[in-house]
């Protein structure tokens, strides 16, 4: 009945068909539901994932780390790169190459673009990118897909807003391509000065993306069924100027919420500053933390599934 | 028969009765029983501890970890702060929320006074406290406890001596309040300098403990059925030429042990630099390392039964 | 049928007799073999062992690491010693005496001579010595030997170069003293400043080894079955013209390779950085790669050898 993803590598957000999408997100849950049912899960029992950090994370690593534990694998965690083979000149293949000699699977994290697909090229084990560089970081677009999922129902035909930082932001792009497979409309809400690369909102367009482009939050809210919140960073701004100017407008509280329609979902993918007012945390729409449990669900998705565990 | 813990947070050492102090050390000896005999211990499969390490401290993650591991539980764990999600600038609150939603409880240690209470207020499972700044380690106070009642067979009616820096020393504060509770006579026993502070002296006094105060070392032996070591450090004197002078003194060593009774028992909460000399090490009633060996059961105890799980 | 090493620790390369390397390596090969078969495997289940790494090593740790794991044993990990109890002045002794109080075993690795010693000396629990100092590193020359009986069906009565840096290369100087005992011949092929020290080299002698010196590096190639390439770093050159000059015929590709007899086994410590061309890693008796992975089954055998978990 599953789709088999046995010894596939996870690498980028674009590469799932919807069923395979699909699929992932009913495995995502069923795990949710062992785990909050409290049942002892070994689906992986015996098999050991390597967790490579090259770049620190501790959010995406411990969340990770807490799936293949509740999975029954066993972990073997590199945090830290600092004095490290690496350090000392390796290769990136090399390394990989002894690695995927102790385990059964990897996780990495990379700063460098395109690392994760030269692991999976010499990795005969599965290799799942938690993110490289500026290129991809398919998991988090996943989970967004899965919190979508969990809180409206459906994952198609809504329209969702990119709040924020759109220019610098990852996470949107990634998510970007997946809402245009999934037939959302989007809204990009930014300063002017950290819009979608133009790249990006052309190629989403030619793939048939309904778009709408504006600084008027208020406006955006108020079409929305989703708003995705990012982080607008001091130091993206070309001057301390524009950045005062800006950041009053990108912060989320209840004066503007009043805006939004009622049943808006508020999604981040976090760390927070304080673009969302910590006033909003206990309003019934803001998901941004249960976004980041759904996370590890489907992780487990993920790991269960290409390493042919998952019954 | 045991009291119910389930759920509950471990924050400071005052929080228990002496009923429930009971039952804490009671469930220390049944690990520690089980452990010994090389049991399997599967009290805690399935479920995941996090041990969130926001400062530095080996020996108090490592006994932590090892207890996790005894119980069958599974471990994520962060050792290192620097450039993780807290370095961005998340709040305390907002890591801890996150963590909260891959974990079934939350063991942390952290640099800032009261962070504890914070996490715990914001957490859903058990936090217990793995020492938070000058504020509490109660794990510590109670695995002295523990370890008072497997060297004499009894926790009240008998005379410590808290002998070094008192002044600094968190530990002595945490512990010298259970003392109190427990009815023990107590001589504090330092340099000048280095005295109690005069606001826990008289708390404690208000709460009807009984305490001497002295610098004659070898008076304080001769009445002690205990003597609690705490390291002198240099950079806490006013002047190095104070610490010379007293440094001598307060090392524990066969000359000065000579003005002890002969039961005398030694702790100290490791790690020493050289305030018991190494030539003590050998000394029947010299229980530090096996003091440290009973952290391990004692947080085992408490790991049992926050979670619920300990039968 | 096994020697019985339950309790003994794994301290230097040489402590073992022929017998006993024999049973060793039995070992590493049954491990191999359920862990290829996928047998889910539980022999050390219920032990904690301790991994200490007073000194960054992501390689040797790792694969300890894995090894402890797909025994079923339980791991607690000190991979960064800035800020630990060592860096606040405390004793090796003191250190390990505490660690020795919440686990089974002890694997070790430490930037000093002789630091696996004095941990045996005073844990109770087996130490494994995962290299100290420039002075043994004995879990490395063991899969090194485990290496060569798979790649040729024997471990004695062979040719082997030492190719590279031979003064400071300490993976082989231990390998040399086994290579000996095990009766293979030796060639040392180096620069002339970066000869094998004399002093290895005579007691080799005075044991009865065969020893061919040269820097004719085709030569050498010529007459082995095997050659053990080691890294050639620029720091260990007395001038960067010498470098220069040496490092071009010390790099292992194609081109040399014509010289070898065509059933050669290519090895290699790890991590390499240009001594071999990755043009013939796919040549088939390029053994590094395996050679990393066959670390983890050689020090799953120590592990379970040491513990009495064997079965």
């Amino acid at each position: 009945m599953l789709m088999d993803f046995t010894g596939k590598d996870i690498l980028n957000g674009f590469q799932f068909s919807n069923k395979e999408l699909n699929a992932i997100m009913e495995t995502a849950s069923y795990y949710e539901m062992r785990v909050k049912r409290g049942e002892i899960i070994r689906d992986l029992e015996g098999l050991v994932v390597a967790s490579l950090f090259f770049e620190p994370s501790t959010r995406t690593r411990l969340s990770f780390e807490a799936a293949i534990n509740r999975l029954g694998a066993r972990l073997v965690s590199m945090a830290e790169v600092a004095n490290s083979s690496v350090a000392k000149g390796e290769s990136l293949e090399d390394t990989i190459r002894t690695v995927d000699g102790y385990c059964d699977c990897i996780v990495m994290r990379h700063p460098v673009s395109g690392s994760a697909i030269r692991a999976a090229e010499v990795a005969e084990h599965p290799v799942i990118n938690g993110g490289d560089g500026s290129s991809q970081h398919p998991t988090q677009a996943l989970l967004d897909v899965y919190t979508i999922r969990k809180e409206k129902g459906h994952i198609g035909g809504q329209t969702i807003t990119f709040l924020g930082d759109l220019k610098y932001g990852r996470t949107v792009h990634s998510l970007g391509y997946l809402m245009q497979q999934l037939r959302n409309k989007m809204i990009f809400a930014s300063p002017n000065s950290l819009k979608m690369p133009d790249e990006i909102t052309k190629e989403l367009k030619s793939r048939g993306a309904e778009i709408e482009e504006t600084d008027d939050i208020k406006y955006a809210l108020s079409q929305s069924d989703i708003v995705y919140v990012t982080r607008v960073q001091r130091e993206r701004f070309p001057s301390i100027e524009e950045y005062e100017k800006c950041k009053g407008s990108y912060i989320l509280n209840h004066e503007l919420l009043r805006y939004a329609k009622p049943s808006i979902t508020i999604m981040h993918p976090l760390p927070r500053v304080d673009e969302i007012a910590t006033e909003i945390d206990t309003y019934e729409g803001s998901a941004y933390f249960r976004q980041a449990s759904n996370g590890m669900y489907l992780r487990m998705a993920l790991l269960g599934l290409v390493t042919g565990r998952t019954r």
